[in-house]
C-alpha cells in the first residue's frame, strides 16, 4: 500500500487525532464537587483576585494555540482552514510527543492580517503561547510584528523563527565540518518566504555577513522597486556588493546554497559547480527537494527535509522544546536572543560527533528537550522577557 | 479539611483539568510519517477537494468549543475570561464524562457582542458545534440569535438552552406527581436573566399556558417601558391578565415557583403558603438557593441546584448529551423541536419511578445519554437541520 492510501485510511480510522481528556484519572461525584461546582467557585475567586494564579490552578501554563488561517498549507499552497486542520492535529501531537506541550489547532476563517491579529488577541487568556503555523508571507511577518510583545504570552512563528534555528543550526555545523569560518561563508538563499526570510535573518544574527537572498524575480538588492517591507529587511541585511542577477549568477563561489524556494529540483548539480570547493547544499522544499542528494554530486554536504536521507532539517527539532522553555518561564515574547540561544544548543548536541551526513541531530534524540528548553530559558530570564523562574 | 480549601488543593496539584492528548497510542517514526508529513498532505488535499471531507478525517466532528467573555461566571458575576477558566475546563471534562464529546474552552478578551460573534464565526472551522456559557443577559442572548443558523454547526447556549430543558422536565413530572395540568399549571418565574428567560421560552414552548416573569423590578407586563427586546418577548409570551406588582402578589394562587434569581434566600415559607395547594418550588440559586428544602414547609415539591438534596436540577443532565445528539448528526443549529425532545427524553427517563423527591433523573443516570441524545438526532433531522444520518 502506497504513503499516501495508507494516510488516508489511518486518519479515517482515528476520526482525527487529537482528544481532549481530563488529567484527573477517576471523575467520582467528590472529585466533580472539587473541579467542578460547587468547589471550582473558589478556585475562580482567586484568579479574580490575583489574575496570575490562573497559571497555577488552570491549563493555561501548558496550553498553546497552533494558529492558522490556511493560506500557505506545506507545500499545498492556499487550501482554507479545514484543509489545513489534519496538518495542525499533527503538530499538536508532535508538541505533545516532544515538548510535553498541549497544544490545540485553531483553524481560522478569515484570511486577514488586522483579523487573525485580533482573535489571537482575544483568545489569549485561554492559552500560554501561540504557535503560527501556514500563513503566507508577508502577510505571516506582520502578524508576529504586531503580536510579539504586545501580548503577555510568546507569539512563536514556526515557518520563520523554527526554520532560522534548525537551518542555522546546520549551516554552523556544517560550516565546521569543512573547516571554513562563519564570518567569511557565502551564503545563498532561493526562495524569501517565511523559511527563507527567517533563515537570513538567523544567519544574519549569527554572524554571517555575506548573504544573498534571491526570489522569483532574482537577486534581492536595495535597487529593486518591488520589494514589499520585509524583503526590503532582507535587502538591508544582505548583498553588500549590490549583486543582481540569478540564482545562477548568485552562486558564483557561494559555500552555501539554501533551497526554501518551494520548487522540486530547482538546483542542477551543474549549479552546484559554480560554488567554491567543499560546497554545502541544503535542498529544503518538501516532499521533493530542490534537488535529490543522490544528484547533488558536487556538494560536499547536502541535507534535506526527508527522513529517508541523512542531515534531516525539520523544525520538530525546535518547535517542541523551544515552545517548552517559553512556557516554563512564561516568557512573554519571543526575541533573537532565544532564537540564537535554541541554535547553538542544537549546535551542541552533535559536535563530538559531527561528520558531512550528521551535522543536526536527529528528531528522535532525547537530548534535544532539556539542552534546547534549557537554552530558552535561560536566554529568557537573561533578556528579562521571562516571568518566572523555572521550577 | 473544607470544600473551598480542598478544590484550591486538589487544583494546584493537577495545575489544569484537561490536557491534549495523541489518540494514537504509539508513535513511531513510521506512523508519525502518516499522521504528518509527508502522509498527512493526502489528507490535506482530500480535504482541499471536498470539504465536507473535514468531518471524517480530523477530530472537528466530535470538538466542541465552550466560549465564554467571563461576564457573568457562576453567581460570581463579572469576574473576566482567566478567572472563568477553571470553570470552563471543568464543563470539558464533564462533557466527556457524560457525552463523549472532546471540549476545549475558549475565554475571550473582550465582552463585545459584535466582537465575539465575529471571533466565533472565524473560528468554526476547527469546531463541530459551539456552547456559550457565562454570558451576560441580554447580550447572551444576542450571540445567540445573530449566530444560531447563520453558521453550519449549532450554537447552544447553556444557560438558556440547557436550563430551559432541565427546569421544564423537572416542572412537566412534578406536575404530574401532584396531579395537575399543564395547560392548567400557574407558573411564576423568579429571575429574567439566561436560565429565567430560558425556562420561560422553554415552558411556554411545551405548552404552559400561564406564566409570570418576575425581574427586580417586579412582575414583567408589555405596559413596562424599562423593556429590552428579550424581556419584551419575555411579556408577550407571558401574563395575559397584565398583573402588575411584585414577587408577592405574582404568586397568589400559583402552582409553581421557580427561583432562578441569583439571589440566596429570596423566598419564604410564607411565600410559598400564598401558592395553591401542592405548591411546587425549584429554588435553583447555586450554591444557596432562594429557599433552603428544610426551611420550603408548605412546598409539596421543593427541587434545588444541590447535590446533597433530591431532586437536583443541573444543566449536566442536559448539555453532554444534547451535544452528542446535534454532533451525531452534524445539526446546523439548535432549535426548538430539538429542546422539546431533549426534555421529553429526560421526563421519560423516571416515568416509572416517579415520586416527590424524585422528579428528576440523577446526574449520573446511565440512560440519559443514549436517550436524550437518540432524541436530539431525531428532531435535527425531522426538521431538516441534520446534515447527515446517524452510524
Amino acid at each position: 500500500m502506497n504513503l499516501a492510501k495508507e494516510a488516508l485510511e489511518l486518519h479515517k480510522k482515528l476520526k482525527g487525532k487529537i482528544e481532549i481528556k481530563s488529567k484527573h484519572p477517576v471523575l467520582t461525584k467528590e472529585i466533580l464537587s472539587l473541579l467542578y461546582t460547587p468547589g471550582v467557585a473558589e478556585v475562580s475567586r482567586e484568579i479574580a483576585k490575583h489574575k496570575e494564579k490562573v497559571y497555577e490552578y488552570t491549563s493555561k501554563w501548558n496550553t498553546v494555540a497552533i494558529v492558522t488561517d490556511g493560506s500557505r498549507v506545506l507545500g499545498l499552497g492556499n487550501i482554507g482552514p479545514e484543509a489545513a486542520l489534519p496538518v495542525m492535529e499533527g503538530k499538536a501531537i508532535l508538541f505533545k510527543l516532544f515538548g510535553q506541550v498541549d497544544a490545540f489547532p485553531l483553524c481560522l476563517n478569515t484570511q486577514k492580517a488586522e483579523e487573525i491579529v485580533e482573535i489571537i488577541k482575544n483568545i489569549s487568556p485561554s492559552f500560554g503561547g501561540i504557535n503560527l503555523e501556514d500563513i503566507d508571507s508577508p502577510k505571516c511577518f506582520e502578524i508576529v510584528d504586531r503580536l510579539n510583545g504586545s501580548l503577555d504570552i510568546p507569539v512563536y512563528h514556526d515557518d520563520q523563527h523554527g526554520s532560522g534555528i534548525v537551518v542555522a543550526a546546520g549551516v554552523i555545523n556544517s560550516l565546521k565540518v569543512v573547516g571554513k569560518k562563519l564570518s567569511e561563508a557565502r551564503v545563498v538563499i532561493a526562495g524569501a518566504g517565511s523559511a527563507g526570510y527567517g533563515t537570513a535573518m538567523m544567519l544574519h544574527a549569527i554572524g554571517i555577513k555575506n548573504i544573498l537572498a534571491v526570489d522569483s524575480k532574482g537577486i534581492i538588492h536595495s535597487g529593486r522597486n518591488d520589494l514589499n517591507k520585509y524583503k526590503q529587511k532582507l535587502a538591508s541585511i544582505s548583498n553588500k556588493g549590490h549583486l543582481e542577477g540569478s540564482l545562477s549568477n548568485a552562486l558564483d563561489g557561494a559555500d552555501v546554497l539554501i533551497g526554501a524556494s518551494g520548487i522540486a529540483g530547482l538546483f542542477k548539480n551543474e549549479m552546484i559547480g559554480k560554488m567554491s570547493d567543499d560546497a554545502i547544499v541544503f535542498a529544503l522544499t518538501n516532499p521533493t527537494p530542490e534537488i535529490m542528494p543522490e544528484d547533488a554530486k558536487d556538494a560536499a554536504i547536502i541535507a534535506t527535509g526527508r527522513s529517508d536521507y541523512p542531515n534531516q532539517i525539520n523544525n520538530v527539532l525546535a518547535f517542541p522544546a523551544v515552545m517548552r522553555g517559553l512556557l516554563d518561564v512564561r516568557a512573554k515574547m519571543v526575541n533573537d536572543e532565544i532564537l540564537i540561544a535554541s541554535t547553538y544548543a542544537l549546535v551542541d548536541i552533535v559536535k563530538d560527533e559531527l561528520r558531512m551526513d550528521y551535522v543536526i541531530p536527529l528528531p528522535t534524540d532525547e537530548r534535544i528537550l532539556p539542552a534546547v528548553s534549557k537554552a530558552v530559558r535561560d536566554a529568557a530570564i537573561k533578556t528579562g522577557v521571562a516571568q518566572v523562574k523555572h521550577k
